[in-house]
C-alpha cells in the first residue's frame, strides 16, 4: 500500500454509491475529494416533504458487508416479508418474498445517505465538498472544474474520477462527445408521483408495517413502503399519457373518481391524494445504458451514473453498492493497476447491469397484474413448491435476484427465461388447476425441468 | 392554399434530405428557409478528395418521383446489376441483385445534393442560407439561432422548423434536454476509411463498370462502386480494435501483409492503400434511434437526424428521401393540419426506420460471409429458385427492401424473419445440396412455406 501515497481520486456526487465509493477507495488507501452538487442534508432540510425510501435487499446488504460497513445501518431499516396485495374491492391477499426470514428492506434514502457521508468523513484521507457543481471534465487528465457555492470556479486535479453522479450523471453527459462513446436514454410510458399516508396518533403504523403494499390496476398501480416515523411513502406509476394516464386526468371530478374507484380502502389512509395529484408535477422513468464504463484508464461511470434502471425490482441502489463492492475486490485482485481494474470492472458489471435493467422493466408487469390473474398466482404457487420439494434444482427468480447475492443477475436473467420456458409449457397443461399437486405430475415437471436445466451447464 | 401565405419553415441542414424537405415544402406552399453549416458546394471544392457515392434504389427514385422530381436526375447514375464478389485468391464470382433490369445505382452524392438544391433555389418562395452554424433551437416556438458567416448572430423566426442535419444533427443534440425524449447513439465495431481506384487512361473503368465489388473477408470487407469519371470509389470496413484492426496494423510491414494477403487483385487497382491506411483517421460507424420525432407540432427531425443508421444495406439516402416523400403525403391526407402531421409521420416513419436499422446491421454479415460459405450460396440460389417458381409467394428480402418500395421496411423485415425460419429448416435436410432440384421436395417446401406465410396475412 505504501506505493499508493498521493495518488488521488476525485468522486463526483455524494449519493449513497458516492459515499460508498468513496469509503472503500480511502480504506484500499487513496486520497479522495468527494464533491456534490446540493448542500450537507445533515445540516439543512434539503429532504423536507421528500422521505424518499428504497428497498435494500440481501445484495445490497451483502455488499455492504464486504467493504466492511458497521452492520448497525440496518438497525434504521424495516423488513418487509411479504408484499400485501390490495383488491379493487378492498380484499386484501399475501405473497410471501421467499421463505422463512426472507425480507426486502424500506430504507430512508436521505438517512443511509446521511450515515455513508458520516462514514467516509471519518477516513483519515477523505475531504468532502459540498454545494460543487460539476461543470467540466477533462478525460484526459481526470481534472474536474466545479462551480463552489454557485460562484467560484475551481479546478480539481487528480489521478482518477469517478462519475458517481446519479441517473442524471454529468460525467456521462459530457462522455457523450468523446470517440465510440455508445449511450442511450430510453423513457418508459409510465410517470410518478408519491403520496403519502400518515402515522397513527401514537406514532404507529395504519397499515401492516412489516409489507410491501400494492395496488396491482394492470396499467397502473400504487405501492407504499413503510417509513420509521409511522409514515409510508406511496408511489403512484400510471402512464404518461394515453387513458387512464396524468395527461387525460385534469379535471378534479374525474381524479376523485379515479382514486374511489380504483384505491377506495387507500382512501381512508391517504393524505390529500387528490390535490396532491393536481399539484405535483410527474417525474418520468428511464433507463440509461451506456458503453465504456471509463475513459483512458483514468476517469469512470459508476451506480445509476452508468446504468439508471427502473424501480420496479427495487434492485437500483443495490445494483450500485454491488458496484463498489465488485470493485473493491478488483482493486486488490490487481494489486492497484487501472489499466485493468477499468477494463476488468466494466467487463464484470455491464453484463449485470443490463440484466437488472431488463429484470426491473419486467417486473412492473409482474408487480400490476399480480392480483389480476389468478392463474399467475397459481404458477407462483407450483413454483414455490418446485422449490419446496427440490431446492437445488429450482429458486424462483425472484429469489435469485433478491435474496441470492452470490449469483449475478445476468445468471439470475438465464434461469429465469428458462424458468419462463417451463412455467409456460406447465400452465398449458389441460386442467393444471387440478393437477398440479399430482406426485406422478409433479415428478415429471421435475424431469423436464431438469434436463433443461441441465442445459444451462 | 390560399389559407397558407405567411406559413414558414426553416429547415436546418442542406444535404440531400434537406433539400428534398425545402422542395416538397415550397410545392405544397409554404415559404421555406434552408441554412447549412457548410459552403455551397457549388462555387467551392469541399468535396475534393471525398468523391463519396451511395446507393440509390427503386426506394429512392420512387420517392424523388413523387414529389415530382425530374427523372434526368437518374442520368447521372451507374447502375450496378450484381455484385462482383473477389475471393482471396482472386477469382471472381457474380450474383445478380434480382431477375433482369433489378439494378441499384451508384450515385455521387455531392452531385445528387448540388443538383437538389439547384431544383429549390428554383421554387419562387425559397431562399437558401450557407455557412450558417446551427448554435440553439427553441423547441416551443421554433425559433432557431445561427452563427453565420463565422461572427453574425442570427435568430430565425418560422411557425415551424425541420431538423435535417444528419447523423451528428445538432436539432436533435439539442432536444436531449427536453422531457421524455429517448435517444441512443451506438457505435459499432466496425470503423472505415475510404480508398481510390482511378481511372484508366481513356476514362474508361478498370474493372467492371456495373458492378458492386465486394472483397468479403467475414470479420473485414473492401467494396468498391464506380463513379462517372471512371474511378471507383472504395471502402474498406474494419473493426476499430481487435485482431485484425485498425488498431492493431499499426507499422507498414503488417499492413502490406494485410493487403497483400487479403485483396491481392485490388492492389493491382487501388492508388497507394497502404499509405491512406496510415494516414487517415478511421471513421466510426453509428447508428441512432430517438423518439419522437416531433416536438410540440412545431419541430421535427428527418433523415439521418432522427435514424441514424449503418451502410450495409445501402438504404440511408432511400430511407431519408422515403421521409420526404410520406410526409409530402401526409400533408395532403391531413390538410396542412400540422398537429395531426407531426404524429402521423412519426408513427408511420419509426417502425420502418427501425426496421431497416436493423436489417443494416444484419447485412454487414450477409455481405463480409458471402464468399466464405458455399452453402449460403446455395441458400441463396434455393431462395432465387422458390422466387422463380412461386414468384407471388416468395420474393427474396433483399428485393423487397431494395426493389419493392410498396413494401415498409417493417414488413420487409417480418417477411425475411420467416423465411429465415423456413430456409434454416431447408437447410438442415440432409444432402440439400443433392436434393434441392427434386421437384417433389421443392413441393413440400412450398407447402410448408405457404403454411408459415400464410400466417403473415
Amino acid at each position: 500500500m505504501s506505493t499508493l501515497s498521493g495518488k488521488r481520486f476525485t468522486v463526483a456526487g455524494g449519493g449513497p454509491v458516492g459515499a460508498l465509493l468513496t469509503i472503500l477507495l480511502a480504506r484500499r488507501g487513496y486520497e479522495v475529494r468527494l464533491f456534490e452538487r446540493r448542500p450537507d442534508s445533515r445540516k439543512t432540510t434539503i429532504y423536507e416533504g421528500k422521505s424518499i425510501n428504497i428497498a435494500l435487499s440481501d445484495r445490497g446488504w451483502h455488499s455492504l458487508d464486504s467493504i466492511g460497513i458497521d452492520p448497525a445501518l440496518k438497525d434504521d431499516a424495516i423488513p418487509m416479508y411479504r408484499r400485501a396485495i390490495h383488491g379493487r374491492d378492498g380484499e386484501l391477499t399475501y405473497q410471501p418474498y421467499g421463505s422463512d426470514d426472507d425480507a426486502i428492506w424500506s430504507v430512508s434514502r436521505g438517512r443511509i445517505n446521511e450515515q455513508l457521508l458520516t462514514l467516509a468523513q471519518q477516513e483519515r484521507n477523505v475531504e468532502i465538498g459540498f454545494e460543487h457543481k460539476l461543470v467540466d471534465v477533462d478525460f484526459e487528465s481526470a481534472t474536474a472544474s466545479f462551480l463552489a457555492g454557485g460562484e467560484e470556479n475551481l479546478d480539481v486535479h487528480a489521478d482518477f474520477l469517478f462519475g458517481a453522479d446519479g441517473a442524471h450523471s454529468k460525467v456521462r453527459r459530457l462522455a457523450h462527445s468523446l470517440p465510440r462513446f455508445s449511450y442511450s436514454q430510453t423513457y418508459m410510458p409510465q410517470s410518478y408521483i408519491e403520496l403519502n399516508i400518515p402515522a397513527n396518533a401514537d406514532g404507529t403504523h395504519q397499515i401492516e408495517r412489516n409489507a410491501l403494499h400494492i395496488w396491482p390496476r394492470k396499467d397502473f398501480m400504487l405501492i407504499a413502503l413503510p417509513n420509521k416515523d409511522g409514515t409510508f411513502t406511496c408511489t403512484l406509476f400510471l402512464n404518461f399519457s394515453g387513458e387512464p394516464s396524468f395527461e387525460s386526468l385534469s379535471d378534479r371530478t374525474a381524479i376523485v373518481r379515479f382514486f374511489d374507484e380504483n384505491f377506495p380502502d387507500a382512501m381512508t389512509y391517504l393524505e390529500n391524494p387528490v390535490d396532491t395529484f393536481m399539484e405535483k408535477t410527474p417525474a418520468p422513468l428511464f433507463l440509461v445504458n451506456v458503453f465504456p464504463w471509463s475513459f483512458n484508464d483514468k476517469v469512470g461511470l459508476i451506480g445509476d451514473a452508468a446504468h439508471a434502471i427502473v424501480p420496479f425490482f427495487g434492485q437500483g441502489m443495490n445494483c450500485g453498492f454491488e458496484d463498489c463492492a465488485e470493485l473493491n475486490g478488483l482493486i486488490a485482485e490487481h494489486d492497484h493497476d487501472w489499466t485493468r481494474i477499468f477494463p476488468a470492472y466494466e467487463r464484470r458489471r455491464k453484463p449485470n447491469a443490463d440484466a437488472i435493467a431488463e429484470l426491473s422493466k419486467r417486473n412492473f408487469i409482474e408487480m400490476s397484474e399480480l392480483s389480476g390473474d389468478p392463474m399467475f398466482q397459481l404458477r407462483k404457487k407450483i413454483e414455490a413448491n418446485f422449490h419446496e420439494v427440490y431446492p437445488d434444482l429450482w429458486t424462483p427468480l425472484y429469489s435469485l435476484v433478491t435474496f441470492s447475492p452470490e449469483v449475478p443477475y445476468s445468471t439470475a436473467l438465464k434461469i429465469g427465461d428458462i424458468q419462463n420456458e417451463i412455467m409456460d409449457q406447465i400452465m398449458r397443461i389441460p386442467s393444471i388447476e387440478q393437477l398440479w399437486q399430482d406426485p406422478q405430475l409433479i415428478n415429471e415437471l421435475y424431469k423436464l425441468a431438469a434436463r433443461r436445466m441441465g442445459e444451462l451447464q
